[in-house]
Order: C-alpha cells, then structure tokens, then sequence
C-alpha cells in the first residue's frame, strides 16, 4: 500500500452496505445447537499432558473434536468438515482407522528468533470412512504443550481424485464471551487497525473498524481474520490462526456472536469456489495455540513446526538484511515513484520516457540515490531499496490495468549499472522493487526476465508488491489462484537465488521455513499507515501475537522524525510513538529483515540515537520474552547469533507504564555494558515524541532495572559484553 | 477438441435450461423501435459507387448508420454506441469534426489465396463529442466494394483515459426474415454444425442446434456467431463478422427476432465486464460484407484488408506445411494419447512414468512413429505432428487442473532426440503439440521453455489446443482475457520462429495478415467430427462463406477410409463424404497448413486417389472462385505459387449435383494435362464413399467440362501445364 492508493481510490473499496453489489459471498450465520459426541472418542495428549484433544462421532456421525487445557476446556465440541461440488464430507462417517505417533527432534533455521528450535508433538492420525459414497477423507491431529494443530487428509482414492471445495465447515466453538484483538475479515487486506473487544462487540463495531483500502471485500459483519488472539476471564491466552498455506485460499473465521463459535470462511474465486483440489490431498493446518501466559504465546513456535523443512538444499545465498531505502520521502509526498506528468495515461510499450519532460520530483534518481547509498553504506546497512525506479508509475494504480510495469526498464534518470556499480564499490546491493499492481499474468509473464534482470546487475532481493484489486477478474488476495501465485514467485525467485519481500500478499502461515527466501512479508498495517493518519498506539503490541505468528513483517519501523510536517508542509500528523518506540521495535518486531525507514536527514539529526538501529543485530541465537500482555505491553530481550551482545526492546500502548527488565538471561559473573536508549521525564508520543535519553550502565545477570516508557513509548537497551 | 472430451463430459455444459445457472449473462432483449435521422447526415460511397454507407445522429443524438447496396438497403438506420461502467457513450452527441480519405494499394501477404491483395476503399472519419462529460469517442467507416468496415475509436483525453465496456449497443438492423447459415452463439465454442434457415427459426431451432461440447456457454435463445452468412430474397449476400479482434472481447449477435435486428453481444468476463480499455483505443472492425453473387463474397479480402500490416520484418522462417499427423487413430479410438492406466489421477511432478506399466494402445511411440515418418516422408510431406507425446494425457481433461501438462516432458517410449533426428534425416520435420486443457495460467508459465523446447529439439511449428473449460474461474474462451492470451502465445512464439495452429482459440478476424505465423486455426468443427458421429454434407459448403472469411483452417481433411469401424470396430458410422470430397476439400478449404489426416494404411489403399494430396499445392498465386452458393456446392480453382499448374476443386452438399468447370482461366492457347478424381457413377456418401474414378484429358482456355457431384460428393482436378 502506499498513499496515493489509500488517499485516492475510494470506488473499489467495499463497506458491508456494498457487499451484495461487490461479489463477495457472505457466509450465512445459523444459529449452532451445541454439539455432541456419541459414541466412541479419542483423546490425544500433549507432551506434558496439559493441553487434550478429544476427537469422535456426533450422533449424525459428524466429525467433532474439543480441546481442553488442564480443567479448563478451550474449544467445545466442535464441528469438522466441508462441502464438496461433488458431494459433501460432512456427516455420516464411521471411523475406519485410528494411528497415534511420537515425535521430539530439534531443526536449525535458517534465520529466525532462536537458532534451534524444538518440535515436539504426539499426533493422531484418524481415517474416517463415507460408506454412502465409498470415499476416505483423513484427519490428523498434532498436540504440542501450547498448541494443537489439525488438518483434513485426502488420500489418492478411486472415488476422489478431482474435488471441489465449496465450504469448509471447521468451527471453533469457544467457550464465552473472549476479550479479543482482532481485525475484520477480508478477502483482500488485512492492513486494518486492530480493535480490542469483546466477542459480542465486534458486529457493532466493525464497520468503524474497516478503514478504508485501495482493494477490500468484507467477509461478513462479524468475520475476523487470522491470526486472531483471544483471551478468556479465566487467564488462558487462546490465538487461532493456520499453517502451511499452499495452494488452497486462506481462511477467515466467521463468527457466530450469539454461540461465540468461530466457522473457516475461505476465500472464494470468480465463480464462490473455495478450492479446488486433487488427491492426495491436504488442507492447511488448522491452528489453536493456548497458553496461561501472554509471554509463552510469543515463545510458540506452533506455526513453524507445523510447517514442513526447508525445501531446499543450499541455502547458503539466504542472509538476514538490513536495509534504508528511497521510500519514506515518497510516502510522505516529498517526492513521487513516477517521472513525469507528461502523459495523460502512461503506454509503457510506446511512451518516450526520454523525451517526457520530468516533474522534478522524482526520487529515483541517479543523484539522490548515490547520496543515499553513500548514506546507508556509511551506517552499516547491507542494502538500499529504491522504489519508483522503472516505468510506468505515472498511473499505476487502480484501472485493472495489465500491462502496467516490465520490471526491467529504467527511468531516463535511473542508470541501473553505474548505480549498482556504485553501490558495490561501496559495500552494498541495491534492493529492487517490483510494485505488481496486482496485474499477476503480467508478473508472470515478466518474471523470469525481471529475475534475470536482477541477477544480471547484482540485485539479491526483491520487495514485491500487490496493491489494488486482483487484476483477473473476480479473483482476491487471498483465495487459491492468488494464494498459488504468491508460492510460485517465492520458489521461482530461489531458481534465482532471490530473497522475496511480498507486501499485498496472503498473511504468512509460517512458509518461510520451507522457503527461507521468502524472508518478509507486509500483509498487516505497516508503518506507511503512520503517514496517513497513524496507526493506533497498541497496534505494535499486538502485531506479535497475531501477524507475526505466521512469519516475519517488513513493518518498516525507524522514523526518527515523527513529524510528518518536516516532509509534507501540508500534513500536521505524526508518527503515533515516541521516538525510543521506534528503536524498540527492532527487537520486539522480529524480522531478519530489517529497514531503517527514515530519510538520512533525520538519522544526522539524531545521530545518537541512530546508533542503535546501526547496532542491533537482526539474526538470533535466542529470544527471551520478559513481559507480554497483548495490546498493552512487551519487553524482550535476544541475544545475536555469532556473538554475545544482548539487545533488549520494550513498548507500550497509549498508557505509561514502568517495564521491569530483569537481566537474568546474561551469563551469570560477567558485566556487560548496557546502552539504554530511553524517553526522556517528559516525552509523550503526542507533545514531545523526540524526548530521548541515552544512558550507559554496567549490568549483570543480578541487574533489575526499571524504565519507564511514555504514552506510546518504548526502550532499547544494547548490552555488550 | 477429441473424442474423449465430447463423448465422456457432460457435466460442465450448458444448454439454455442451463443459463441462469451457469454464470452466465444473456443479453436482454427490448423490442426496437425504427431509429431515423434526425439533423445532417454523411454519406460515403465505395470506390464503384455502388456500396453506400450514411452516418448521423438520431433525435437523441445517437449515432447511428445504415448501408445501402445500389438501391437496395442492406442495414437500415443502426443504432452505434457503447455502455460503459464510466458513464454511457450512447447518446447526446454532436458531431465535431469529420474527414474522408481514400486509399488503393496492393500488397503482398506471406502466404495465401492469390500473391497480391488489393486494398481499395474511401474512409470517413467522424468525431463525436459528448458535451454533458466532455469525453470525444471517434467512428471510421472504411468503404470497400464488397463490404463496410467501422470501429470505435477512442481517442487519448483527459475525460477517458481507461474505461470498462459494461455493453456495446452496435446493431445490424436487417431488411426482412433473410435466410441465414448459423451456429448458435456461444462464449467457449465455434464446434457447432451450421444450420441454414430464416431468421426468424432460429429461436426455434438453436436447442437442436447446440450439440453437446466439452467447453459451452449460451449466449441468448437467438444469438449466433460471426461470421453469419445472409441471404436476401432480393439475392443480396452478406455476411456480419468482425476484423482485427486484439485485446477486446470477441462478438456474437443476438437477434431481435420480432425486428431482424443484430445487436453485438460482447463476451464477459468473470464479473460481468466485456472490456477493459485505455486510450487511445480502438474497437475491432465491425463488419457488413455485400455482394450480387457468392462468388464474390469468397473472393472478398474485406476481412484481411482491415488488418494491420505484417508485424514483422523478417517472414522468411514462416512457410506453408502440408502434414501427416499419429492423431487420427487416437481420434477414432484405435490408440490412445495416454500412456499408461497405472494412475488414479495423474501427478506430472511425482509421478514416475518410467516405472508406470504401458497401457499397450500409447500411439505416440517410438516405432510407430518412425513408420509415419517413413511414410510422410516418402510421400513428400513436410513434417508430422505427434499427439499425446507428453506426460499428463491420463487424466488431462475436464478437472480444471492448473498443472496438468508441462510440455517438455516426453512419455518414456517416446524419445524426442532421436526421432527428431530420423525425422531430419528423411527431409521432414516433426510438428509439436501443445495442448493446454484450457489451464492458460499453466501454459504461459511454461511458455519460454516449451518453445525453447522446440528450437532445440528442432521443431518450427506447434498445435496448440484449448480443450474444456478455461481454467481460470469465469474466463471464457472468447473473452477479453483469453483473446489477450491467444495472441500473446503467437507474439512470442514469432520470438522463437515457431508457427502456431491454435485450436479452440477464439475464432480469426483476419489477424494472419498482421502475425503471419498464425498460420492456422480450428475454431470449428473440423474433420474429428466426423468420428463422433459426422459433420453435415453442407458443412464444407459453409466454412469457406463464414468461418474462412477470418483464416485459415486447420480442417485436417483427405479421410480417404471414410469407415469408422476400420479402426474402431464399435463404431459403425462413416464419415459423411465421398472419398471425392475428401480430396477437393484440399482447394475449396483454404489454408497454408493441410492436413493428410488419414492413416498411412488408407493411403497405400487408395494410393491412386492419395496421389492428388501428395500433388496439390498450399500456398497460391491466384484464385478463381467458378461457382459458388452457401450451403449448397462451391467450385474454385487455383494457380500454385511459383509455378504454372492449377488445381480445382469442387463440392456439393446432399444433394446430387453437376458442375461445371469452365478452363477459360488457363493461359490461353496452351494445352494442360487434367487429372480428374471424381465420385463414380454408383457413389454416394451413404452407400459408396469409395467409388471413384481418375482420368486423364488434355485441357485448354476453351474447355467446359460438366462433372457430376454424388450425394455429399466433390471432384478434384490438377491441371499440369
């Protein structure tokens, strides 16, 4: 997204009220009779015996499972299911067969919060038989001690090789009235600010919830997406999402706000398909991760584990980045992507660029972006994205235009080998950029040249976007045919040793351990959004309970200069943190790719606390998560893979608070020296956002040390030893 | 289209029964009422004088036309216009500027009917503006003799730089109930037999008329395709098509059947649109061919005349092929495109095919192939397509599969190196075969590599096929979507020098002039047919009035064993010629590309016969059309390219006829030596397809000969100087 897009196009966006004109297809809502089983169950427990899955037959031999966590049950007995064009696997089952299974290993990621990580489930694997229609449909169960996983398994069978799904029918029925951090369901953002409430409360106030977006379609006026984080008045941390997303459309969850039972609302195609599918067969993991403590939510490695090794066998051109880009000075209207105002509507097969007058504002040019590769090789980045650098963002957006980018040809102002050149001779890449406008056949068609193109002028990494509506006809962000683009490019791009970045893209399920290449991801509220209005202070406090299970998030943070008056005289707002929130977020945001997103000017202005940014490290040995509480606060500490630094982040929403850090995780007997970048007695992200101190203190792993954070404020501690 | 594909699947067709259901749209039917002039009209004669088409604007201010033929009207007033999603252009009009100019030509296509075209017409040019939006929309009406040519333009401006045609309001007002041959209009298939009868049956006849297909979708109870031959009571020809159809949805008719008026019924998209544009844009050619005599309207260039020059510089690589093909004893069930019976779906990236057990019927083999190579060579053939060669056959059609074919991956019995290298060493070359299942996304994604594939392999021409319901939710085979991706497919494989013969593409609009290399389509029912039950006699006196007036056919004739059951000993039906016929398809159905698409075995039969097919030219210096009326018989002769002998041709329909074939075309005064392969005394399609006679005379510019046609007969002379 950016701001002209968000800003400009209001015709494509779709409130509820548009819903019956839009396309989508709203789920109907029936009110659900609790359910419940007869017959035989089967229970399936964690490793530690805390969290229980119970799996059986209703009495119309439906699928159900519950699970429960200690006394305490999490999900009621809940339907499984869908149905299918050729006949529905819904009901009227018998169990056929029934496999329990082990396991306990450790896997290395490639980048990622710790550097080992341990999978450790029992699974169940039921096989349930249709004898009506003499077909199989499988279901397994993976328990780990903070979550459950599930899936539906479709083996290779005579009377189904061919399927389409029209409905998954998988509920989730909770037990109350959940407090809640949630944004609207969508089949084409989820760059929504979140909202904290009650279940009952999200049909009232979702539509205030759903700003606008340059693509939108709503679910239903009480679907939420996943991610969602849940918690109950008993204390238990409940977070829904999936895993290993592939070639199937994302699910939203619709909410039945009289029952509180969540149902999967896929992602249609033109036509209300869900997916189509051949055997073998199997649906993403389903996902229910529980805890008694926000801070072990964060810790849960669910997601990944349920995902399948990495895919391929070198991966040694895979490497964390941390980059600046010309990017803020075109979000915040300084300067613009495109080149010239000549062209009533931009031909990029016939256009002259050379001969196209320049409109003086374009930031891509040759001489800006040496002045900002001399910047960022000067503080230790590895890369520079440059955004607007090729033809045709004179009118890029919002016409479902096809043809609207190559990938390949430079503006007059851009020369992509003296650049590169320039770059190298520096120490740095260039990190190319390919906006898509969601014209996917287009992509398609240019992406084997456009990877050649980078690999052929030193680019490694690619920032690729999809704003506005799916070109295709009637298709969404997030169903199959887009869902199976998004993979296409990341595998694609490996053929060229090519980190991915997909902004626009399906939310991330935790892929990015199969395919470490796809190393970023947007598809949340950025921090584009804090020059458009601001996003909301708890946004960042949520973000890692809910997008971030599923992978890392360019979220862009590091604008040290909150005022966005300094770049567009016409704009009054700021960024809604204080400036130390800032630098907090490049710990408590976790990515291995890693932007300092504001202009070099503002990075001279505040040189001191740049250091920070300059200094932290973005690959971890290990993560420790000190203090959690979904939208309000968080406090963590990693230690840098290969070294022994610590660095330390901590935030707040609107409201002030004291973090406590305790620096036990340091190894006992040795001093270290801490570098705490705090906000001043009198910050606040509203008045006095700049109000910073940065103070130096020897700590150990006896050291408590109290810091107070500012509305919307934060902390950044870097320990040396 | 195969056997397998219109015999087995049902499921996905539609009838009308059917419409509401199937997604899609029929155009609504208002009654008429007579548009008139109102204020200053333009007329414009064609270069004779005779051909007059008058523009202005109604009351409202709506463009319209009519078109007069001596002192015949041919289109009564005729309303012109557009809907858009942007706001109608339709009405409220005034003209602001309008130009004539003339042009007379001759130029030279690479291949085709005569080796010089003459381009003569006027040219009116008219501007309308639209002062309620300030939006300009321009009309050209090109004049000809034969025919009227006219577009929308749109040119680039301020107030319409892209738009989306929600509807286009061309109408073809007609005179009275003319006799018409038809097929029924349809958005995914041409494969339908041609009905003759008045207008006003159609609404009776079209469910008769609309034979089950594995890809269809009704437009409206009346529609019919372009091109439609008419018939006035008055002895006027004329025939609605359109020309030039580029990156815009291909058009039928829907018929007020109260007012014999046509009005264009674009084919939508997934959601309903019928195109998205950006000025400056124009819309095909909208065309109304007219002539005294049939002759005249197959000797019209109208169609290729409206076309843009060649695209390309060097033509070289594009030549004529006449072709055997290992197909028609997949077609008629002897063999198989398969290989193997092994799966229960196939998987063409996990399955391993080289452990798989061969079904035995696979004809796509190495041995069997080297015996068509031996024969085509041996019979002066210039290459051999090879079907079913690639893995994915066994389950390729009808489950909506994306990655149902990779096109590079042979079956294990078929080794792509060594035959094409035995091919090359017999002087021929083997001809590629794509077929895509309609899954378009798969097909350009694997694009470069399949035409790669050939350059190395040595191949320089490729069937492509488009079986089945397009893959993409919604998209239909003539939509704007896959228009757009049929000619992509030609473009780039120019790129390559590859030759393309797309069947189930959208139907030609005379684009061959511009992309030569499109040197065939199906884009009707074609000879497979006659193994699934039979085309009708008239068929073949039809094609070349409707379907031939855009390109080239890839009819794929010269069935000399018009049983069925000699390959399929299920089936007892015939193919519904004579023998006779067979061989005179070879002048009247022209095209560059000609099939010999009967097995070697036929021909050793009937070698005599087999003689005239090795003997007949493909590409020509001149065409004399000596007699000709649709439905009922044609008569054509033709002078080679480059050479001094012609061939002559001739059919009929049912019913028994006598032709006259009138040698005053021959140079005068020199004596030829005529063979004539004609039906025998006793022949008929029926009851003795195979009776025939050859002789031998000597011919000059004085003779007539009289040569009489069986039941669905024909006659095929070469006439050798």
């Amino acid at each position: 997204m950016n701001k002209k897009s968000a800003l400009e196009l209001a015709a494509t966006c779709f409130g509820f009220a548009a819903l019956a004109l839009s396309g989508c297809s709203a789920p109907k809502q029936t009110q659900a009779a609790a359910l419940a089983f007869a017959g035989e169950t089967i229970e399936l427990a964690s490793p530690d015996n805390n969290l229980k899955v119970t799996f059986g037959l209703t009495a119309d031999s439906v699928p159900a499972y519950q699970l429960t966590f200690g006394d305490k049950t999490v999900v009621k007995p809940s339907r499984l299911g869908l149905k299918l064009k050729e006949g529905d696997l819904a009901k009227g089952f018998v169990i056929a067969d029934k496999k329990t299974s082990s396991k306990d290993e450790t896997w290395t990621p490639v980048w990622g919060e710790e550097s080992e990580i341990r999978n450790n489930y029992n699974e169940l694997c039921v096989s349930l038989n249709q004898p009506s229609t003499d077909r199989t449909m499988g279901l397994t169960f993976r328990i780990y001690n903070d979550g459950l996983g599930f899936r539906y398994d479709f083996p290779d069978q005579k009377k189904l090789s061919y399927f389409v799904v029209m409905d998954e029918l998988t509920e989730f029925a909770m037990t109350g009235d959940h407090t809640a951090w949630w944004i609207s369901g969508d089949y084409d953002t989820q760059e929504y600010d979140y909202t904290q409430s009650r279940l009952s409360q999200i049909r009232t106030l979702a539509p205030g919830a759903r700003q606008e977006n340059s693509s939108q379609c709503a679910v239903s006026p009480t679907a939420v997406q996943t991610s969602v984080q849940l918690k109950t008045d008993e204390g238990l941390y409940i977070n829904i999402h999936e895993a290993a997303l592939v070639d199937y459309s994302c699910m939203n969850l619709d909410l039945d706000d009289k029952n509180f039972v969540f149902k999967s609302a896929l992602t249609p195609n033109a036509i209300g398909e869900m997916a189509r599918c051949q055997t073998p067969f199997h649906t993403p993991w389903r996902t229910v991760m529980v805890t008694d403590d926000a801070r072990k939510t964060l810790a849960s490695r669910l997601i990944l584990n349920l995902n399948e090794p990495c895919a391929y066998e070198d991966v040694s051109w895979i490497k964390p980045v941390k980059y600046m880009g010309v990017w803020w000075e075109m979000i915040t209207n300084k300067s613009t992507w495109s080149y010239t105002d000549d062209f009533n509507s931009a031909h990029i097969d016939t256009d002259d660029y050379s001969k196209a007058k320049p409109n003086g504002k374009h930031a891509a040019n040759n001489e800006n972006v040496r002045k900002y590769i001399d910047f960022a090789a000067a503080n230790g980045m590895d890369q520079l994205l440059i955004e607007g650098w090729n033809i045709g963002w004179e009118d890029w957006f919002g016409h479902q235009k096809d043809y609207v980018f190559d990938f390949v040809t430079p503006y007059p102002d851009f020369d992509v080998k003296a650049l590169n050149a320039y770059a190298k001779s520096k120490g740095i890449r260039l990190m190319m950029h390919h906006e898509t406008s969601a014209s996917i056949r287009n992509y398609e068609r240019h992406m084997d040249a456009a990877y050649q193109f980078m690999v052929d002028n030193g680019y490694n990494a690619v920032k690729s976007g999809y704003v506005g509506p799916i070109v295709t006809p009637g298709e969404h962000h997030y169903g199959q045919w887009a869902v199976n683009h998004y993979l296409y490019a990341v595998k694609k791009a490996a053929q060229y040793k090519i980190c991915v970045n997909g902004h626009e893209a399906v939310r991330p399920t935790g892929l990015c351990r199969t395919y470490p290449n796809l190393i970023g991801n947007e598809s949340a509220r950025g921090t584009e959004y804090e020059s458009f209005g601001g996003n909301k202070p708890h946004h960042t406090c949520i973000l890692p309970f809910t997008r971030l299970q599923g992978g890392p998030m360019d979220y862009t943070p590091g604008i040290l200069d909150t005022r966005m008056s300094f770049l567009d005289n016409t704009d009054h707002s700021t960024v809604n943190t204080t400036l130390c929130k800032q630098l907090a977020l490049y710990v408590t945001m976790y990515s291995p790719l890693q932007m300092a997103a504001d202009i070099p000017e503002s990075y001279q202005r505040y040189a001191d606390a740049f250091q920070f940014i300059k200094d932290v490290a973005i690959d971890w040995q290990k993560s420790v998560y000190l203090e959690a509480e979904p939208g309000a606060y968080l406090t963590i500490a990693r230690k840098e893979k290969g070294g022994e630094n610590w660095f330390v982040g901590g935030i707040t929403n609107e409201y002030e608070r004291t973090a406590t850090v305790d620096f036990s995780f340091l190894d006992p007997g040795v001093d270290y020296t801490a570098t705490i970048y705090a906000d001043g007695p009198d910050a606040s992200y509203k008045e006095k956002p700049d109000s910073y101190t940065i103070e130096k203190k020897t700590v150990n792993s006896e050291t408590k040390l109290e810091i107070k954070c500012a509305s919307s404020g934060g902390f950044a501690i870097s320990v040396m030893k």
